[in-house]
């Protein structure tokens, strides 16, 4: 269940306010021309479907750790702002197919994830509302007939077998003119969702199978570093660096050399942008699949020594993803602190923000009370507390202070979307090959 | 001030709800039908930028009663919908001009109506937020310099003297790409507006000096046969008969003869329908100026005996008009009784919704104490409370009865928008001249 949308905001504790806040000032008195910039940017290279974005406070810098082109937890967004979704959703099936009436939604396999089939369920509910039909098709091989799954929310959410036809795929007795994918075909594209004539968003090539997080960081740093020059402000305060190693095997510690070579020079590097800004605590590296989602073998390290000093646990954990695959390439990526506290326990809350074509439409914080504000809280069987935001990301209001809750939203709502550029950059890339 | 968005919504204080039901619970299951005729309506006709429709809802029936091109009444939304407006906003200035990013918003001239000048605001920051630069261009030719007013909200509005340079308008060092205009023009279209080269939505062409009520009817007329088709049901039901008259002088009682004829054969022919539908109400015909705006010179009869009875004062009041213009054309308009009431005072309530593009971004009640359920409720001086609606008008919920709140907004949201649609035909008939 989503917490009371009343609560208030997590506070940042940390005295390193001082650039953020110049950020927040930045982007507020800068929202006519960043918002222009953006919408020029959204000519060139359309918004994806949907995306969502983790981001990391750290006072000192806002910045994006990973985009999510296939979201789940739309059940998490306060539901004050589904009018958001349902309107950005009409917006954007109308420019995609203008003719739909009929959509599939594909959803991941998992039978048993409850977290995920609520949101499933209000991604349903969004499309539904929108004015459309839609019927979900599953991949699942053992799914013979429809099923109704009863949800703790109340509603139920029924699972039909994914159909192809020829050339195209339905549920029994329904036709979709339009295909929306939120499965993120980790194991590869499916046989039954090959050379269809139907436009399917997003499209399949995207799923982690072929997408890599080097490739969307790649991009994100051209985002960055424009939107920096743009604003004249320095690209770091809003880009983690990262590097990239070629196949590594984990378990029998092949290609660690060059992993170690990398972890340190990116541990050098950051400890210079920390000394550039007078940052007094140590810099930390987080390893992760590069083609991999769920927050599944990820690893925080502060030194070479803790790399070459995991244990075998952590090895195998590493080298097992979602769906089976073994990791074989991974990314190196800054780490930024989590500076957002919420609640009496001081619990870590790090911000995810939402977006339906290129609209901010809600976000939410991953609260989680037993982690540590260096460590990724996007784990495997991690339990968080989502906490609503109170308020939408596209109400700034200059007559408040930068932080005020509307602007730091607002400040979110920027940042988020200069990751879904970097993302509808790789659409482009997909669509153009 | 908006009336406490917490406070429950109207009820509906009448028997004869019977067929309203059956038009919400059908507007509900065809939901997909009516939202994928929409959908292809607004291909063929684009949307206003903006529009707010007045309806009556008499329980059996359903029906808009005015169409505004340039509404005011902003601020009378719930704030909680704030964000709804600035997406719609954002959707169709993107759409109306691609790379706009300055805009002049061009208001009414009344520089006293502290109502009229919130809404101003609130339109301003809609506009604002959305991502663009805006400044107010006033018309009034007194105006000789910038005037800040200060507002009951605590906000500030700026108007400055509208600037004509060449073929643009503009305000003092500022040039717009695009002005949007909310002034409904009743003295016509002023010298500083005509031939100029940048985009002005709606087109002063739509203004009260050009457009008539009778011109909207008949093209309403025609949507509400058409989506009576799609759905089967008696149009009737959600559409007000009304005649109209040629050149009329109220105070000299030129043309008399023709009212009375007119009054007469609308009263019959509603009470035809009355008969068919067992309303033992008298019908009522409301008669208007046929270019008119804000209630000014609207009288309501149920005989032709009370049309010739009127008193020189009634007669004065129709002949003269917002702006000076006295009535010369009227429309007879079949009367919808209000049947919702809200409060222990039972006090008589109209809904009014508003829309940006084609999207239904909230709307309200005038709630009126002291007016009777078959006099309208936005005459001169009248004074109203404005209860904002409690939900958004797009998240019908079909689990829901049909006359739940999310459900009777959604019903408000379909009619407006089938009147929507008529003035988005007088639009294109516009253009096209």
């Amino acid at each position: 269940m989503p917490a009371d949308p009343l609560h208030t905001v997590p506070h940042l504790t940390t005295a390193l306010t001082g650039p953020l806040e110049q950020i927040e000032t930045l982007l507020l008195t800068e929202q006519n021309k960043i918002e222009t910039w953006l919408r020029a940017e959204w000519r060139i290279t359309p918004a994806p479907l949907y995306t969502s974005v983790d981001l990391r406070n750290a006072g000192l810098k806002l910045a994006p750790v990973d985009t999510n082109l296939f979201p789940a937890g739309f059940n998490n967004l306060n539901p004050a702002f589904l009018p958001l979704c349902v309107q950005a959703m009409q917006a954007k099936i109308e420019q995609l197919c203008e003719t739909a009436s009929h959509i599939l939604l594909i959803p991941e396999d998992h039978t048993r994830n409850l977290f995920y089939l609520e949101s499933l369920a209000t991604l349903r509910d969004i499309i539904l509302k929108a004015g459309y039909q839609v019927r979900i098709g599953s991949l699942r091989p053992d799914l013979k007939s429809a099923e109704s799954i009863a949800l703790p929310s109340g509603r139920y959410v029924k699972l039909e077998p994914l159909i192809r036809r020829d050339n195209r795929v339905g549920v029994a007795d329904y036709d979709a003119c339009l295909v929306i994918l939120n499965n993120d075909l980790i194991t590869g594209v499916p046989e039954q969702l090959r050379d269809i004539e139907q436009t399917v968003v997003p499209p399949p090539g995207l799923g982690w199978s072929h997408r890599l997080k080097s490739g969307h960081f790649k991009h994100y740093n051209n985002v960055a570093t424009e939107f920096a020059q743009l604003l004249d402000i320095d690209p770091w305060l809003i880009n983690p660096q990262f590097r990239n190693c070629g196949e590594l095997d984990f378990k029998n510690r092949e290609g660690e050399n060059c992993l170690l070579r990398n972890v340190e020079a990116l541990l050098e590097s950051v400890q210079k942008k920390y000394d550039e800004y007078a940052i007094d605590k140590p810099p930390f590296v987080v390893i992760k699949a590069d083609a991999g989602t769920y927050g599944m073998g990820i690893i925080s390290v502060s030194s070479i020594d803790e790399v070459q000093s995991l244990n075998r646990k952590q090895r195998t954990k590493m080298s097992s993803m979602k769906g089976g695959t073994s990791v074989t390439k991974v990314i190196l990526q800054e780490g930024v602190y989590t500076f957002e506290t919420w609640g009496q326990q001081e619990a870590v809350a790090e911000p995810v923000v939402y977006m339906v074509d290129h609209f901010v439409v809600g976000g939410f914080y991953r609260v989680h009370t037993e982690r540590g504000i260096n460590e990724n809280l996007n784990a495997p069987g991690m339990y968080f507390e989502p906490l609503a935001f109170v308020e939408p990301c596209n109400t700034p209001d200059r007559s408040r202070a930068p932080d005020a809750e509307p602007n730091r939203f607002y400040a979110y709502g920027v940042i988020a979307r200069l990751a879904m550029l970097a993302a509808a950059r790789e659409l482009a890339e997909h669509n153009a090959q």
